[in-house]
Protein backbone atom coordinates (compact mmCIF):
# COMPACT_ATOMS: atom_id res chain seq x y z
CA UNK A 1 0.00 0.00 0.00
CA UNK A 2 1.72 3.25 -1.19
CA UNK A 3 -0.51 6.38 0.22
CA UNK A 4 -1.03 8.46 -2.56
CA UNK A 5 -4.40 10.03 -3.01
CA UNK A 6 -7.13 10.08 -0.37
CA UNK A 7 -9.46 7.12 -0.25
CA UNK A 8 -13.05 7.49 -0.78
CA UNK A 9 -15.17 8.90 1.96
CA UNK A 10 -18.25 7.44 1.12
CA UNK A 11 -18.90 3.62 1.82
CA UNK A 12 -21.90 1.59 0.59
CA UNK A 13 -23.62 -1.19 2.48
CA UNK A 14 -25.86 -3.61 0.01
CA UNK A 15 -28.11 -6.05 0.97
CA UNK A 16 -28.55 -8.96 -1.42
CA UNK A 17 -30.96 -8.64 -4.19
CA UNK A 18 -33.11 -11.65 -3.25
CA UNK A 19 -34.12 -9.96 -0.02
CA UNK A 20 -37.23 -8.40 -1.35
CA UNK A 21 -38.14 -12.13 -2.66
CA UNK A 22 -37.78 -13.53 0.43
CA UNK A 23 -39.11 -10.54 3.15
CA UNK A 24 -43.06 -9.42 3.11
CA UNK A 25 -42.88 -6.23 4.11
CA UNK A 26 -46.94 -6.36 5.04
CA UNK A 27 -46.83 -9.16 7.14
CA UNK A 28 -47.36 -8.70 11.02
CA UNK A 29 -45.34 -11.21 12.14
CA UNK A 30 -47.16 -11.83 15.61
CA UNK A 31 -44.98 -14.39 17.75
CA UNK A 32 -41.84 -15.43 18.68
CA UNK A 33 -42.05 -18.30 16.38
CA UNK A 34 -42.61 -16.35 13.14
CA UNK A 35 -39.99 -13.91 13.65
CA UNK A 36 -37.09 -16.61 14.27
CA UNK A 37 -38.36 -18.47 10.95
CA UNK A 38 -37.81 -15.56 8.89
CA UNK A 39 -34.43 -14.53 10.93
CA UNK A 40 -33.58 -18.37 9.97
CA UNK A 41 -35.36 -18.01 6.32
CA UNK A 42 -32.84 -15.12 5.31
CA UNK A 43 -30.03 -17.57 6.90
CA UNK A 44 -30.62 -20.26 5.06
CA UNK A 45 -31.18 -18.07 1.44
CA UNK A 46 -28.14 -16.23 2.29
CA UNK A 47 -25.97 -20.13 1.93
CA UNK A 48 -28.40 -21.53 -0.69
CA UNK A 49 -27.70 -18.09 -2.81
CA UNK A 50 -24.08 -17.95 -1.63
CA UNK A 51 -24.24 -14.56 -0.93
CA UNK A 52 -22.67 -14.86 2.28
CA UNK A 53 -22.20 -17.08 6.06
CA UNK A 54 -25.23 -18.69 7.23
CA UNK A 55 -26.72 -16.10 9.82
CA UNK A 56 -29.99 -13.99 9.40
CA UNK A 57 -31.33 -11.48 11.40
CA UNK A 58 -34.61 -9.05 11.98
CA UNK A 59 -35.93 -5.90 14.33
CA UNK A 60 -39.27 -5.90 14.56
CA UNK A 61 -41.99 -3.48 17.00
CA UNK A 62 -41.97 -5.80 19.65
CA UNK A 63 -45.84 -5.65 20.40
CA UNK A 64 -47.33 -5.67 16.46
CA UNK A 65 -44.71 -7.54 14.86
CA UNK A 66 -44.40 -4.72 12.11
CA UNK A 67 -40.94 -5.54 10.30
CA UNK A 68 -38.72 -2.78 10.93
CA UNK A 69 -35.03 -3.83 9.36
CA UNK A 70 -33.42 -7.00 8.32
CA UNK A 71 -29.95 -7.79 8.16
CA UNK A 72 -27.81 -11.07 6.88
CA UNK A 73 -24.25 -11.62 6.74
CA UNK A 74 -22.47 -9.52 4.37
CA UNK A 75 -18.65 -10.07 5.38
CA UNK A 76 -17.66 -12.07 2.33
CA UNK A 77 -19.23 -10.19 -0.27
CA UNK A 78 -18.62 -7.08 0.84
CA UNK A 79 -15.00 -7.70 2.28
CA UNK A 80 -15.93 -6.02 5.89
CA UNK A 81 -15.15 -8.05 8.70
CA UNK A 82 -18.18 -6.08 10.85
CA UNK A 83 -21.31 -6.86 8.60
CA UNK A 84 -22.35 -9.69 10.65
CA UNK A 85 -26.46 -9.94 10.14
CA UNK A 86 -26.75 -8.68 13.56
CA UNK A 87 -24.85 -5.89 12.74
CA UNK A 88 -26.71 -4.88 9.36
CA UNK A 89 -30.08 -5.28 10.87
CA UNK A 90 -29.77 -2.75 13.65
CA UNK A 91 -28.07 -0.17 10.94
CA UNK A 92 -31.11 -0.84 8.49
CA UNK A 93 -33.37 -0.59 11.54
CA UNK A 94 -31.80 2.76 12.48
CA UNK A 95 -31.81 4.19 9.43
CA UNK A 96 -35.52 3.20 8.60
CA UNK A 97 -36.62 4.74 12.04
CA UNK A 98 -34.07 7.55 11.81
CA UNK A 99 -32.41 7.77 15.35
CA UNK A 100 -29.17 6.06 16.23
CA UNK A 101 -31.64 4.61 18.98
CA UNK A 102 -34.67 2.06 18.68
CA UNK A 103 -35.51 3.03 22.01
CA UNK A 104 -36.25 6.91 21.27
CA UNK A 105 -38.86 8.85 23.72
CA UNK A 106 -41.91 7.59 22.35
CA UNK A 107 -41.16 4.81 20.14
CA UNK A 108 -43.06 1.33 20.52
CA UNK A 109 -40.62 -0.78 21.69
CA UNK A 110 -38.66 -2.99 19.55
CA UNK A 111 -36.35 -6.22 19.61
CA UNK A 112 -33.48 -7.88 17.68
CA UNK A 113 -34.27 -11.65 16.41
CA UNK A 114 -31.17 -13.70 15.11
CA UNK A 115 -30.78 -17.10 14.06
CA UNK A 116 -27.95 -17.65 16.11
CA UNK A 117 -26.49 -16.62 19.41
CA UNK A 118 -24.75 -13.11 18.76
CA UNK A 119 -20.41 -12.73 18.54
CA UNK A 120 -19.14 -10.41 21.30
CA UNK A 121 -19.49 -7.39 18.55
CA UNK A 122 -22.75 -8.08 17.85
CA UNK A 123 -23.82 -8.60 21.55
CA UNK A 124 -22.58 -4.74 22.22
CA UNK A 125 -24.37 -3.48 19.20
CA UNK A 126 -27.32 -5.14 20.33
CA UNK A 127 -26.81 -3.42 23.90
CA UNK A 128 -26.15 0.20 21.81
CA UNK A 129 -29.12 -0.85 19.23
CA UNK A 130 -31.95 0.47 22.10
CA UNK A 131 -33.68 -3.02 21.63
CA UNK A 132 -35.82 -4.53 25.04
CA UNK A 133 -35.27 -7.94 23.75
CA UNK A 134 -33.26 -10.08 22.14
CA UNK A 135 -34.11 -13.73 20.98
CA UNK A 136 -31.98 -15.80 19.08
CA UNK A 137 -32.36 -19.93 17.62
CA UNK A 138 -28.64 -21.67 17.71
CA UNK A 139 -26.67 -21.12 20.05
CA UNK A 140 -22.98 -20.80 20.78
CA UNK A 141 -22.40 -24.39 20.55
CA UNK A 142 -23.84 -25.19 17.33
CA UNK A 143 -21.77 -21.92 15.96
CA UNK A 144 -18.55 -23.42 17.75
CA UNK A 145 -19.32 -26.63 16.14
CA UNK A 146 -18.98 -24.97 12.47
CA UNK A 147 -15.64 -23.20 14.03
CA UNK A 148 -16.92 -20.09 13.92
CA UNK A 149 -15.59 -17.97 17.05
CA UNK A 150 -18.10 -16.13 19.10
CA UNK A 151 -15.31 -14.03 20.85
CA UNK A 152 -15.15 -12.65 24.40
CA UNK A 153 -18.91 -13.15 25.61
CA UNK A 154 -19.58 -14.66 29.14
CA UNK A 155 -22.20 -15.28 31.33
CA UNK A 156 -21.79 -11.32 33.06
CA UNK A 157 -22.21 -10.25 29.65
CA UNK A 158 -25.44 -11.34 29.41
CA UNK A 159 -25.86 -10.48 33.22
CA UNK A 160 -24.99 -6.89 32.04
CA UNK A 161 -27.30 -6.40 29.61
CA UNK A 162 -30.43 -7.89 31.59
CA UNK A 163 -29.62 -4.90 34.06
CA UNK A 164 -30.18 -2.57 31.60
CA UNK A 165 -32.99 -3.67 30.29
CA UNK A 166 -32.66 -6.58 27.38
CA UNK A 167 -34.28 -9.55 27.90
CA UNK A 168 -32.60 -12.48 26.52
CA UNK A 169 -34.63 -15.47 25.12
CA UNK A 170 -32.41 -18.26 23.44
CA UNK A 171 -32.48 -21.64 21.50
CA UNK A 172 -36.29 -20.98 20.04
CA UNK A 173 -35.88 -23.30 16.41
CA UNK A 174 -32.58 -23.94 17.51
CA UNK A 175 -32.14 -27.69 15.54
CA UNK A 176 -33.53 -25.66 12.33
CA UNK A 177 -31.24 -23.22 12.58
CA UNK A 178 -28.56 -25.80 13.63
CA UNK A 179 -29.72 -27.05 10.15
CA UNK A 180 -28.25 -23.90 8.11
CA UNK A 181 -25.08 -24.08 9.60
CA UNK A 182 -24.65 -27.90 8.58
CA UNK A 183 -25.97 -26.87 5.21
CA UNK A 184 -23.29 -23.70 5.05
CA UNK A 185 -20.43 -26.77 6.44
CA UNK A 186 -22.11 -29.31 3.29
CA UNK A 187 -21.28 -26.47 1.05
CA UNK A 188 -17.83 -25.88 1.53
CA UNK A 189 -18.53 -22.14 3.09
CA UNK A 190 -15.89 -20.28 4.42
CA UNK A 191 -15.20 -19.46 7.74
CA UNK A 192 -13.69 -16.40 7.88
CA UNK A 193 -13.09 -15.90 11.44
CA UNK A 194 -11.56 -19.25 12.13
CA UNK B 1 -44.05 2.38 11.24
CA UNK B 2 -46.44 0.90 8.91
CA UNK B 3 -44.91 -1.53 6.70
CA UNK B 4 -45.69 -0.76 3.17
CA UNK B 5 -42.69 -1.11 0.05
CA UNK B 6 -39.70 -2.94 0.91
CA UNK B 7 -37.08 0.06 2.02
CA UNK B 8 -34.25 0.64 0.11
CA UNK B 9 -31.48 -2.54 0.27
CA UNK B 10 -28.57 0.33 0.33
CA UNK B 11 -26.94 2.37 3.35
CA UNK B 12 -24.22 4.86 3.06
CA UNK B 13 -21.83 5.88 4.92
CA UNK B 14 -19.72 8.90 5.03
CA UNK B 15 -17.14 9.89 6.82
CA UNK B 16 -17.15 14.34 7.49
CA UNK B 17 -15.78 16.15 4.82
CA UNK B 18 -12.91 17.73 6.50
CA UNK B 19 -11.37 14.27 7.22
CA UNK B 20 -8.80 15.10 4.04
CA UNK B 21 -8.54 18.41 5.47
CA UNK B 22 -6.94 16.50 8.99
CA UNK B 23 -5.36 13.75 7.85
CA UNK B 24 -2.07 13.40 5.79
CA UNK B 25 -2.47 10.38 3.75
CA UNK B 26 1.08 10.13 2.36
CA UNK B 27 2.97 10.60 5.75
CA UNK B 28 4.57 7.60 7.31
CA UNK B 29 3.31 7.51 10.76
CA UNK B 30 6.77 6.13 12.37
CA UNK B 31 6.11 5.60 15.94
CA UNK B 32 3.18 5.06 18.22
CA UNK B 33 3.12 8.79 19.35
CA UNK B 34 2.88 9.63 16.38
CA UNK B 35 -0.32 7.43 15.40
CA UNK B 36 -1.98 8.07 18.56
CA UNK B 37 -1.77 11.96 17.92
CA UNK B 38 -3.58 11.31 14.76
CA UNK B 39 -6.46 9.45 16.91
CA UNK B 40 -6.64 12.11 19.00
CA UNK B 41 -6.84 14.60 16.60
CA UNK B 42 -9.59 13.02 14.71
CA UNK B 43 -11.35 13.09 17.66
CA UNK B 44 -11.13 17.00 18.76
CA UNK B 45 -11.88 18.03 15.11
CA UNK B 46 -15.31 15.66 15.56
CA UNK B 47 -15.76 17.84 18.81
CA UNK B 48 -14.44 21.01 17.29
CA UNK B 49 -16.73 20.52 13.74
CA UNK B 50 -19.83 19.10 15.75
CA UNK B 51 -19.98 16.26 13.42
CA UNK B 52 -19.99 13.43 16.83
CA UNK B 53 -18.73 11.78 19.49
CA UNK B 54 -15.30 12.36 20.95
CA UNK B 55 -13.49 9.19 19.42
CA UNK B 56 -10.75 8.96 16.23
CA UNK B 57 -8.98 5.63 15.27
CA UNK B 58 -7.07 5.19 12.76
CA UNK B 59 -5.88 1.38 10.88
CA UNK B 60 -1.65 1.50 10.39
CA UNK B 61 0.54 -0.78 8.69
CA UNK B 62 2.80 -1.49 12.06
CA UNK B 63 5.88 -1.85 10.45
CA UNK B 64 5.63 1.03 7.85
CA UNK B 65 3.47 2.96 9.30
CA UNK B 66 1.30 4.18 6.40
CA UNK B 67 -2.03 4.84 7.10
CA UNK B 68 -4.54 2.67 5.62
CA UNK B 69 -7.87 3.82 6.76
CA UNK B 70 -9.24 6.24 9.70
CA UNK B 71 -13.01 6.59 11.22
CA UNK B 72 -14.98 8.96 13.79
CA UNK B 73 -17.18 8.57 15.74
CA UNK B 74 -20.68 8.77 13.30
CA UNK B 75 -23.50 7.16 15.82
CA UNK B 76 -25.41 10.68 15.75
CA UNK B 77 -24.56 12.32 12.31
CA UNK B 78 -25.29 9.17 10.55
CA UNK B 79 -28.32 7.94 13.03
CA UNK B 80 -26.40 4.86 13.17
CA UNK B 81 -25.42 3.02 16.80
CA UNK B 82 -22.70 0.94 15.39
CA UNK B 83 -20.97 3.54 13.88
CA UNK B 84 -18.18 3.91 16.51
CA UNK B 85 -14.93 5.28 15.59
CA UNK B 86 -13.07 1.73 15.69
CA UNK B 87 -15.98 0.11 13.87
CA UNK B 88 -15.71 3.32 11.03
CA UNK B 89 -12.04 2.66 10.94
CA UNK B 90 -11.82 -0.86 10.42
CA UNK B 91 -14.74 -0.84 7.88
CA UNK B 92 -12.99 1.99 5.63
CA UNK B 93 -9.15 -0.01 6.18
CA UNK B 94 -10.94 -2.97 4.87
CA UNK B 95 -12.38 -1.55 1.67
CA UNK B 96 -9.17 -0.63 0.93
CA UNK B 97 -6.95 -3.22 1.02
CA UNK B 98 -10.31 -5.06 -0.64
CA UNK B 99 -10.78 -8.14 2.51
CA UNK B 100 -12.70 -8.74 4.98
CA UNK B 101 -9.58 -9.22 7.08
CA UNK B 102 -6.34 -7.51 7.52
CA UNK B 103 -4.46 -10.57 7.97
CA UNK B 104 -4.56 -12.06 4.56
CA UNK B 105 -2.34 -13.90 3.39
CA UNK B 106 1.03 -11.94 2.11
CA UNK B 107 -0.60 -9.17 3.95
CA UNK B 108 1.54 -6.87 6.73
CA UNK B 109 0.84 -6.82 10.16
CA UNK B 110 -1.56 -3.94 10.96
CA UNK B 111 -2.67 -2.57 13.86
CA UNK B 112 -5.91 -0.43 15.41
CA UNK B 113 -5.26 3.06 16.93
CA UNK B 114 -7.91 4.54 19.13
CA UNK B 115 -7.94 7.66 20.76
CA UNK B 116 -9.85 5.94 24.28
CA UNK B 117 -10.70 2.14 25.22
CA UNK B 118 -12.84 0.43 22.37
CA UNK B 119 -16.27 -0.59 24.10
CA UNK B 120 -17.64 -4.17 24.10
CA UNK B 121 -18.71 -4.27 20.57
CA UNK B 122 -15.68 -2.55 19.18
CA UNK B 123 -13.11 -5.14 20.97
CA UNK B 124 -15.01 -7.81 19.17
CA UNK B 125 -14.63 -5.78 15.93
CA UNK B 126 -11.14 -5.77 16.57
CA UNK B 127 -10.68 -9.41 17.06
CA UNK B 128 -12.37 -9.88 14.26
CA UNK B 129 -10.57 -7.44 11.98
CA UNK B 130 -7.13 -9.12 11.91
CA UNK B 131 -5.22 -6.71 13.25
CA UNK B 132 -2.49 -7.63 15.30
CA UNK B 133 -2.13 -4.77 17.93
CA UNK B 134 -5.05 -2.73 19.49
CA UNK B 135 -3.51 0.77 20.66
CA UNK B 136 -5.54 3.35 22.84
CA UNK B 137 -4.78 6.78 25.01
CA UNK B 138 -7.96 7.75 26.88
CA UNK B 139 -9.02 4.32 29.14
CA UNK B 140 -12.62 2.97 30.41
CA UNK B 141 -12.38 5.27 33.60
CA UNK B 142 -12.14 8.33 31.49
CA UNK B 143 -15.20 7.43 29.15
CA UNK B 144 -16.93 6.48 32.10
CA UNK B 145 -16.27 9.61 33.79
CA UNK B 146 -18.29 11.68 30.73
CA UNK B 147 -21.02 8.93 31.74
CA UNK B 148 -20.45 6.85 28.10
CA UNK B 149 -20.75 3.00 28.67
CA UNK B 150 -18.00 0.94 27.90
CA UNK B 151 -20.45 -2.45 27.96
CA UNK B 152 -19.43 -5.63 28.97
CA UNK B 153 -15.45 -5.78 28.74
CA UNK B 154 -13.89 -7.72 32.04
CA UNK B 155 -9.89 -8.31 32.05
CA UNK B 156 -10.73 -11.73 30.68
CA UNK B 157 -12.16 -10.28 27.26
CA UNK B 158 -8.47 -9.14 27.16
CA UNK B 159 -6.97 -12.01 27.51
CA UNK B 160 -8.81 -13.16 25.49
CA UNK B 161 -7.99 -11.16 22.45
CA UNK B 162 -4.08 -11.46 23.49
CA UNK B 163 -4.83 -15.89 23.07
CA UNK B 164 -5.71 -14.71 19.44
CA UNK B 165 -2.45 -13.01 18.68
CA UNK B 166 -3.41 -8.73 19.61
CA UNK B 167 -1.09 -7.52 21.50
CA UNK B 168 -2.72 -4.34 23.27
CA UNK B 169 -1.26 -1.18 24.92
CA UNK B 170 -3.02 1.27 26.90
CA UNK B 171 -2.39 4.61 28.43
CA UNK B 172 -0.32 6.55 25.49
CA UNK B 173 -0.93 9.87 25.53
CA UNK B 174 -3.80 9.56 27.71
CA UNK B 175 -3.86 12.81 29.46
CA UNK B 176 -4.27 14.42 26.17
CA UNK B 177 -7.08 12.23 24.83
CA UNK B 178 -9.00 12.36 27.91
CA UNK B 179 -8.46 16.47 27.49
CA UNK B 180 -10.94 15.71 24.46
CA UNK B 181 -13.48 14.26 26.25
CA UNK B 182 -13.53 16.87 28.98
CA UNK B 183 -13.90 19.20 25.39
CA UNK B 184 -17.36 17.11 24.34
CA UNK B 185 -18.60 18.03 27.79
CA UNK B 186 -18.18 21.07 27.97
CA UNK B 187 -19.81 22.30 25.07
CA UNK B 188 -22.34 19.79 26.28
CA UNK B 189 -22.46 16.70 23.47
CA UNK B 190 -24.63 14.31 23.57
CA UNK B 191 -24.32 10.80 25.67
CA UNK B 192 -26.06 8.61 23.30
CA UNK B 193 -25.42 5.45 25.32
CA UNK B 194 -25.80 6.84 28.63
Amino acid sequence: MSGGAAPSRVLEITLPEWVDQVVDWNRRYADDESRVRLAIALSRENVERRTGGPFGAAVFESATGTLIGVGVNCVERLANAVLHAEVVAIMFAQRRVGSFTLAGPGAPARELVSSCEPCAMCLGATLWSGVERLVFAADRADASALAFDEGPVFPESYAYLEQRGVRVERDLLRAEAAGVLALYRERGGLIYNR
